[in-house]
């Protein structure tokens, strides 16, 4: 009776595991030798994708770090300082969420591991992870084609690696999924797959080499190249879908490697990554604090005659800043993870709507260093509350977007309940609408009420957790003034299935 | 035929879980609305590991950052500057895994979750996530109490909210797992969770008060109520061990919070906690590269004329120190990547040897720091070198001996093909003894060639992912030796059923 009622996730017991193993363990005696020792590749994902999360979002932290002096003006320093540092984040981001992607793709074709791909699997991750750096020399050096040799030497060494990758699966058919293994056609796929693969590689090449000769030609050829799968996609599935005929693209033979906005993608990856933001997130404000905000026992003695809470005190709004940071990135993970509970499949339009939430959530921390940086009541300080009001509207904005996007495709990707109209739709919308509301609502009383705009800023984000806590209540209340107003004219209101 | 050879982990296909799910959807419409949204606890403590996780090991970056003065010694500069930081890491370090123990044992109580526990544990995680800060502040003013009162209200916070964690459990049964939810007496499980859980605070209560009066007294309660369980049950294991009568203890009715070394801990959480510990470590140090060694363009103007690729010579150290240091860690995630595959259940005292394993990987930012802080060919090069030999040693060591505390009872934690004289058993020690023999191979050789020590330590870690490429030809051929060795005067060699 208990047990019908909860959203399963895709795990079974331990136990029942165990005891399918144990069952079939003769023949795994006798038959183990042959391949050497294969494995699944779960745990690996779940550490490449935690990898590839961490060095997407920590960029962010030379952009929060730069000093800005008080006599300037905040528009103007962050115009003349922050600008390139924020292009080469949000860059970071998008480029290490490809390269995320492509893995995903890589290893969508394989079921099994084993030692060999993993090494070589944590090789390209090294790799994966220098790209930051190469970013970085390019911002500081425009005019220098080192950057972009390096980050296309880097591009082509992991391709090339992604390759090998390929060869050896497909030299070793048992690693490969079963959709795969089991199709007469193994040659089409190894080939289709290369080609994509070796693509990216190939147009490197050329990018590095015309650097020589035009600089500015390279940049614009590396945009095209990493960006024209899904650009082309994007523009034929809305020539399509204006047009009419969608159902004709998706019975596409190919499944892998179609670049189709409804091309499936791992559920448990993009949570795995989602969670890896979300954490970092959450825990680099507690880091600054650690390493900067631990007084000088010298100054405390002397400026504060040794009383320490004194001296804490002149910290204190950092400490505000954290806990409010802190709530609010693990709200938004929170309203993230209900909304991933209802999805049952994921697509590559909502992977990349989900990275550009998760771009914005990465850019928390810069607005909570800037919140707290300024002097009360400074003009700079309203101008810091309303970046973080636009950054938290759209990372929740994104949010809904998924959800709107899913519920384009409701009888695929949604649980059967959170259907338009079902039982736990409103409820989920007011979990999504709550903190593009607040960031809203915060933003234009900031600029009425501008002396009190971090009073009401911080009001807000104490009144958000209780808000998440009440809100089943709120819904059912507002759930039934909405059918008390409708029942007159209207004897079905759209709502009323869902109240008891 | 294929498929018999992995070794699986415990995961079934989304499709299958999907057609399960399906197939009791009419019921769940039902139901459902009895008991609000309950959800698989999964995703909320894959979370939670990985934000402690980070916690634990970003201590270690305020060591890191430490600057030594280039005309001291290194041992005197560690001995000054250091052994605080690094005392302050290594508590935390334990206090966030002692927690992150708690936590599990407080989750293993639960099989589902809803909208309210998540929340709790958000704020739960919340004040975690600040223990670190009490700490430095502690051991910057070790005769103020602010730290240790502080440290002492989070603590009792974090004890009250697991208190209404387990009392809104307890009054919601659906939510807990199914041997509590199917026994005659959760009474008696309740007032035994709550007791364990609120012994902890209490005693932080009568610390805080203690430390007005004598705070020395204080830290030593603190210490003894943190640790007081597990050196009480070492103890008790270690004399039972000795008098044998150990099978005794083991049927305790008790199976929660029992503290026993063999009381299993969630594999999975492990897994998921020593992810996190890897991923961070393994790109912390390309956070200090990306903000520190991007050139000043200034600077490059003037110094090196312009030239870029002067400029960066002077950072060659660096990046050799980071590709060393994520090929290290990434193989040490490897050798436990490969140990807990052959792992069917883990144990608490695994645990332990796990944790302090991590604290030694957490502590290689700082090794690979000193490695190439020093100029070439100086004594403190020589020093810094042979101090990363002693981590790498010990975090090879202690993984290591999380396998020699699986095989003293392989029946229960280990597949049957890797149990003593199994199919794998010798691969899988080799994996394993790699890393410490390499480390006590390069002490002993810097120690006679010192003048060498770097090209000696850079030739070892450049050849370490190679011997991995290679171990399985090596085993065997090893093997073979000894077979032919061992075969005039045995008839059967102790691993001949090994070879094919």
């Amino acid at each position: 009776m208990a047990e019908d009622g909860e959203i399963i996730e895709h795990h079974v017991s331990e136990e029942m595991e165990k005891k399918r193993h144990f069952a079939r363990l003769p023949e795994a005696f006798l038959e183990r030798e042959e391949h050497g020792s294969t494995q699944s590749s779960h745990r690996l994902l779940a550490y490449s994708d935690a990898l590839i999360s961490i060095i997407a979002t920590v960029m962010i932290l030379p952009v929060a770090h730069t000093k800005i002096q008080d006599n300037e003006e905040l528009k103007e320093s962050l115009q003349q300082h922050l600008t390139a540092k924020i292009a080469v984040y949000l860059m970071t981001f998008l480029i290490v969420t490809v390269a995320w992607a492509a893995h995903i793709r890589l290893f969508q074709v394989f079921e099994r591991i084993d030692d060999c791909l993993a090494l070589l699997n944590l090789a390209c991750m090294m790799l994966i992870t220098f790209l930051p750096y190469t970013f970085s020399l390019m911002a500081a050096f425009p005019d220098n084609i080192l950057g972009i040799l390096l980050f296309c030497s880097c591009v082509i060494v992991i391709g090339l690696i992604q390759a090998v990758i390929v060869l050896y699966g497909f030299g070793r058919p048992h690693l490969l999924n079963d959709q795969i293994q089991g199709s007469q056609n193994q040659g089409f796929y190894k080939r289709h797959i290369l080609k994509v693969i070796l693509r990216v590689p190939a147009f490197c090449f050329f990018a590095g080499i015309f650097s020589f000769v035009y600089p500015l030609l390279s940049y614009v050829l590396l945009a095209v190249v990493i960006f024209f799968p899904y650009i082309s996609q994007s523009l034929r599935w809305c020539y399509s879908k204006a047009v009419g005929k969608d159902e004709g693209e998706i019975s596409d033979p190919m499944l892998f490697y179609s670049y189709h906005p409804n091309e499936p993608l791992s559920k448990e990856r993009v949570e795995a990554f989602s969670d890896g933001v979300y954490a970092i997130v959450a825990t680099l404000l507690i880091l600054d604090i650690c390493e900067d905000n631990v007084p000088d026992p010298l100054e405390v003695q002397q400026r504060f005659n040794g009383s320490l809470v004194d001296a804490l005190q002149e910290f204190g709004p950092e400490y505000l800043a954290y806990f409010g940071s802190f709530a609010t990135v693990g709200l938004l993970w929170f309203v993230h993870h209900s909304l991933f509970l209802h999805v049952t499949k994921s697509t590559r339009l909502m992977g990349l709507l989900n990275t550009f939430s998760l771009a914005f959530v990465g850019g928390l921390p810069l607005a909570y260093q800037l919140t707290h940086e300024f002097p009360h009541n400074s003009h700079n300080e309203l101008e810091a509350i309303q970046i973080s009001c636009v950054i938290i509207f759209f990372a929740g904005l994104f949010q809904l977007a998924i959800w709107v996007a899913a519920l384009f495709n409701q009888r695929e990707t949604l649980h059967p309940f959170v259907h338009y109209n079902g039982q736990d739709h409103a409820f989920m919308l007011a979990k999504l609408a709550v903190y593009p509301c607040m960031a809203l609502g915060t933003f234009f009383v900031t600029c009425v009420l501008s002396r009190f705009s971090a009073p009401v800023f911080h009001l807000a984000q104490i009144g958000v957790p209780f808000a998440f806590l009440l809100l089943r209540l709120l819904v059912r209340a507002a759930l039934s003034v909405l059918r008390w107003l409708s029942r007159p004219s209207h004897p079905a209101a759209p709502f009323s299935d869902v109240l008891t």
